[in-house]
């Protein structure tokens, strides 16, 4: 099965890109790659890295889209970008199964939903990042900040996606799904997610009812439904708290000689794998669900560890049949025809 | 000045909440309580403590407004509890200043609202809980979840709200108000982000634009402005996020014999100081801001140290003049008569 990877645009160089997917390709050996991106420059590091060519395509492309780019243009001003000619080559052929990018996030979802186009039914495409959880697994959020303003309709249909998501990655049945609100009884919410609730309880899904933030991160369930706003700022705040925590760990350690000893001699190793099992980007990139293949947006700071992540799991996610799991989902929940 | 404490209602027995008030005022020679609640209960407790009864004084009320009453209701049918007797009082008397709580957050707000009642223009009363900062400050968040359902007015209105509070309790000139968003630029955020924004941006206060809640803890900012579902979502993503790391950092330490020792002999210290700088309890309570009168709500599992800083609190912010700052910001603003 043959990945797409976008080379340009990301905060680290192409070297770096490239080595993610080499170190993707060592590790499986179903995988091809398509490194979208231009020839002249990538063709020289291929070589100087001895990779084996025949598990790799370049899809050739001159232009970079950057964050200077208006992301809702950019797939229209340059078509000759490593973004898009990737993305256009996904929606052509049939021999290739996924994309995955650490560009431009607006860029790649707009590009996605206008060249890729949305599955039949699918209202709104929606990010779903993976965030860790207490008890060592991960927890879908969906959305995780594509849509900012949503319907009530939107909402119920990101528990399908997100769903069909974590069946296909984790081969979970069923996965558990929770509604984020401000309190866990059933009438706690805002308007929005009260209509969301009202839908959700009677759709074909394993719906667990709302949630409250501080019990996002608990492990007992698979998806957390909300809107890209509410979603953004949950993501955001924990990436936020994580920091500070972290950094108020560092000081009160400095500020004392003694807790200073203790950290050298002993803890050093239980930080270290601390600090690995909370690294999100170990897990992959955001799928963008709902566009008819697979397309997944990388952290923009994302390290060759990061890229090969992303590209073995959008390579798994293809395999085990997202987009169909989608298409079911939408059927059983009578969503298939009600494009808007 | 004399502050009306309700001693029922909170997770805690009066003698921890009665306790409290005991601790603020030996810690402050201005102060006196009035404590609401059965006066035959709490005046055992008073002669047990010894209390100096001159700065004390019982709001006698026999009913208690627990988690089980409908929050919107109790105030109506629970006349005679200690949290509508005492937010009564507040209400008729001048020589009371304040009124702290940690009963039913629904009931004190309820209660507060329809008794105490909403300054003049002021469209929505909100929450504005303070969290620490990786500076070592406290950042207000105004709504933290009073308002689930805002429009863009009620967004312009909580800076106003958050700015007097801050102004009073911190003595901060023209606070530093940000708007939480999905990004940094003057353009990112929802439909009603984007309303307030333009509204925010022509008022007479120090507004600095949109802010990701990656940075809502970073201590740029004294007011964080959303409305009360994302304040919600915000404040118990930190909270969830500070729990979730602290498990995993004593899950770490105890999987390694190593990190054990290393805990045990030189970093329980540290940990201890860090644990007290992350614990906003230590600040006391978050105001209701917005109606005639200072009205504290405290976390409903507040210890008597808690209660203590609520008090305090509702002193220090009283004497500071927070209504009279409201009432001029409502008014530079050109808010002060469009009530609805």
């Amino acid at each position: 099965m043959k990945v797409v990877l976008d080379v340009f645009g990301a905060d680290e160089p192409p070297n770096i890109i490239i080595d993610g997917a080499l170190l993707a390709l060592k590790e499986d050996n179903e995988l091809f790659v398509a490194l979208s991106g231009d020839q002249d420059i990538i063709l020289p590091i291929l070589k100087s890295k001895n990779a084996d060519m025949s598990k790799l395509e370049i899809i050739d492309a001159k232009e970079v889209i950057t964050n200077d780019d208006a992301p809702t243009t950019a797939f229209k001003v340059k078509k000759e970008s490593s973004l898009i000619k990737g993305l256009q080559s996904l929606k052509d052929r049939d021999d290739l199964v996924a994309f995955v990018s650490a560009g431009s996030t607006g860029a790649v979802l707009t590009g996605a939903t206008f060249i890729v186009k949305r599955i039949e039914g699918v209202m709104r495409p929606a990010l779903a990042p993976l965030l860790p959880t207490a008890t060592g697994g991960q927890v879908c959020l969906v959305d995780g900040g594509a849509n900012v303003d949503c319907k009530k309709e939107y909402l119920a249909q990101f528990a399908i996606l997100g769903s069909a998501y974590i069946e296909a990655a984790n081969g979970i049945k069923k996965p558990s799904i929770g509604l984020v609100s401000v309190g866990a009884e059933d009438k706690k919410g805002n308007e929005l997610t009260k209509g969301a609730f009202a839908i959700l309880k009677e759709m074909p899904i394993n719906f667990k009812g709302n949630v409250e933030a501080r019990y996002a991160l608990s492990g007992d369930l698979d998806v957390l439904v909300c809107d890209g706003f509410v979603g953004n700022v949950l993501l955001k705040s924990v990436e936020g708290t994580a920091k500070l925590f972290s950094l108020k760990i560092k000081q009160n350690i400095k500020a004392s000689f003694m807790a200073k000893i203790g950290y050298a001699i002993f803890m050093r190793g239980a930080f270290k794998r601390l600090k690995n099992s909370m690294d999100y980007q170990k897990h992959g990139g955001a799928p963008f669900l709902g566009v008819e293949k697979v397309v997944i947006k990388c952290h923009g700071s994302s390290k060759a560890s990061a890229i090969k992540a992303a590209v073995l799991q959008a390579k798994t996610i293809a395999k085990a049949g997202l987009i169909e799991k989608i298409k079911e989902g939408l059927k059983s929940a009578n969503f298939a025809e009600n494009s808007n």
